[in-house]
């Protein structure tokens, strides 16, 4: 089953916006079996919509279009869809009372622009969005399928897993691809490909691929097949197979599976044991607490942390001895143990994270060169310190620096466990 | 001058990349007077790169390609594009002891594959690749040019800024567009049109265009126009003047211009002043924290901050009175003005901003529900603490409050210099 995705909107076309929704799309489309023969980003004129419609339906059945549907751009996209599909644009009395209550809720009078939002064309199924005033729709004309959603990534996931992606597969039949992720952090993906060799080999050989997915202090290992010639049972269980010996080999770096977050993984682990956490960062600036505190629930396990940017509140708020900061500087073992001890006894917390660093991309020195981060966890049992150096860049070290602060208390935790079970 | 982009790969087409790559290529050659009509995503088979090619010179004459020339899939798109421009593959012992040289450096030895990089189309004018081993290429049919580079996106640019920019310059004659992004926060793309429509009609009255870009918490409005007619200058000239008038017609709303972020902005504006910021954040959980500090040089005001989610680390490190948090609840305008102007005191600091709500997308109750945020702002003059909604979802709650705070700063701060000047 293939299909197209279009992408409407000059802000693409002059570089202003990247495109991530075809990525989205097609991820989530690919995992359903359905295959993106091509993505063809567009400008929105009623002659560049008609034509790339009429070149993609000519290639599959099914269309996928993004964009042009704000409220300030309304008056193009909809009428030429309306005529392609030889319709006509018609009040849609239910979507304007979701789009009534929609700015009910925040407390806002509707506009004649969101008035017109609820014009749509007369035979297009309505694909609901809950999280905007701009519907998508579902057109069809000879047997070929045209989906069209607002631009607005937040807005058009939302339809795609509120009701597009179900609408999809019932209607088209699809070969859905098993897969599934292994997450690993701490180690680069061609150090790690060559300890997996031999383990990447005998999954090939059974018929299996596995692609390497780098990003910025990760690597993802997606195994993946056809559900064709085996069962999806038997599939799934070779895949778990390879999954759990490959957490065998390579523990200390595998951290989790599938789209499960680093501090998602942590804060299982701390709920599971009723213990809490709490963070004193100085180079990270606030970055592990925002990547804890971005999970629903944390409050039950997460007691706060302090940004220790200035020297003083490193003394002030966690217990620093401001003559270790003089001797040693700021970005020292000494030092990172101290806001990490300071932290879990100022906090209560039955551990602390605590980050001190130079992130770049100044202030280095030969000593302590651009890059340099301490990093420390305290437990009940110990405080652990390791240096690191991630790099010139200031958004890649605050961002691996949480990454890794995390993994060191997951391994902990880990380890901890591994021991009371012996 | 219209010009497209094709981007090979299927690591694209199934989602594993978003392509980075066209936005780049897109604002670089806008900036330069050459338009794109269109972006084209494909598979790297020979019949989706002959296909493609031959749409978009029934188009344009410029094709820009990206991917296809890893060492790995070699063999594909060069033999491709040498049938494609009738010619055939020959080794250039130029480009093979360049890449060789490339090798040499890094202490490496040159693989066979590596050797294959230096076989190019015969009338291939080389593109040098200082930054890898895959060659840029240009290739030109009957009046129409094809740039074919690797997709690596840091060799593409090297590429590009090394010779390609230059070569299009100097081949096809172009007219530079002139452009002016002013940037809001503050209010819904709907509401801000409505407001500025007499503003928008008259500058488009001028022949100037105007587009609209939403993402959650901000709107870029963008003014261009091609530096056709009139001088560059004059359209300088007019592009200022209706910025000019938009920041006095909505002062509130209008943080800054061009690339500039609201924590960049709200930075300057602190050095500027020689004040200093501190922060309190429970449901912001340090985002703001991690926003300033994101900037280089932020430890000059940034002094620090508390995540201060559990209720006692509200009372022990800002000095919030317990019972008022029994009383009104941490979500409460008493509760978020005494955690600023706890901060303002702990920290020393100029300004202090606080923020308490419940980010979802569980915990609501009748009276707060889910996405209820008070921000609160303490500076020397006086605390301001305002109640918003931002709706169910945490991420965008988080961000959404965070871009807020910091509004409410930068307010404040411009608000005072202008009283000062009266």
């Amino acid at each position: 089953m293939l299909a197209e995705i279009i992408t409407i909107g000059d802000e693409i076309l002059i570089g202003q916006t990247v495109d991530t929704n075809s990525a989205w799309l097609a991820e989530n489309l690919h995992l359903q079996g359905v295959r993106i023969g091509r993505i063809t980003s567009i400008s929105d004129t009623p002659e560049a919509i008609r034509t790339s419609i009429d070149e993609a339906f000519s290639r599959v059945d099914l269309v996928l279009m993004t964009g042009g549907l704000g409220p300030t751009n309304d008056d193009l996209t909809k009428p030429t869809l309306a005529a392609y599909f030889q319709t006509d644009l018609v009040l849609n009395e239910e979507v304007l009372a979701g789009i009534e209550a929609f700015f009910t809720k925040r407390g806002k009078g509707m506009l004649e622009v969101n008035r017109k939002q609820a014009e749509l064309p007369r035979s297009a199924k309505v694909l609901s969005n809950s999280r905007g005033t701009a519907q998508g729709m579902w057109l069809e004309k000879e047997g070929k399928v045209l989906i069209s959603m607002p631009g607005i990534p937040y807005e058009m996931k939302g339809i795609m897993e509120d009701g597009g992606l179900v609408a999809i597969a019932s209607q088209f039949e699809t070969t859905p691809i098993i897969h599934r992720t292994i997450l690993t952090q701490g180690i680069g993906e061609s150090f790690l490909a060559e300890q997996i060799a031999d383990w990447e080999k005998s999954l090939r050989d059974e018929g299996l691929s596995l692609a390497y997915l780098p990003s910025p202090g990760l690597v993802k290992l997606r195994i993946s097949a056809y559900a064709g010639e085996k069962s999806e049972a038997e599939l799934l269980a070779r895949m778990n197979h390879y999954t759990s010996e490959l957490e065998r080999r390579v523990p200390e770096y595998i951290f989790g599976r599938e789209k499960q977050t680093m501090a998602e993984v942590v804060g299982h682990l701390l709920k599971a044991e009723g213990a809490t956490l709490s963070t004193a960062e100085s180079c990270t600036g606030g970055y592990i607490a925002h990547l804890i505190t971005s999970n629903s629930g944390s409050s039950a396990y997460f007691k706060g942390g302090v940004v220790a940017y200035a020297n003083e509140v490193k003394a002030g708020f966690l217990s620093v001895d401001a003559s270790d900061i003089e001797t040693y500087g700021a970005v020292s073992e000494k030092v990172v143990i101290a806001m990490a001890e300071g932290a879990r006894h100022r906090f209560d917390s039955t551990y602390a994270l605590a980050t001190s660093g130079i992130a770049g991309p100044d202030g280095g020195s030969d000593t302590k060169p651009v890059g340099t981060v301490w990093i420390a966890m305290a437990g009940p049992e110990k405080t652990i310190a390791k240096q690191f150096n991630f790099g010139n860049s200031r958004s890649r070290n605050i961002h691996i620096s949480g990454l890794t602060a995390l993994n060191m208390l997951r391994a902990e935790i880990i380890q901890k466990r591994f021991e009371l079970s012996k």
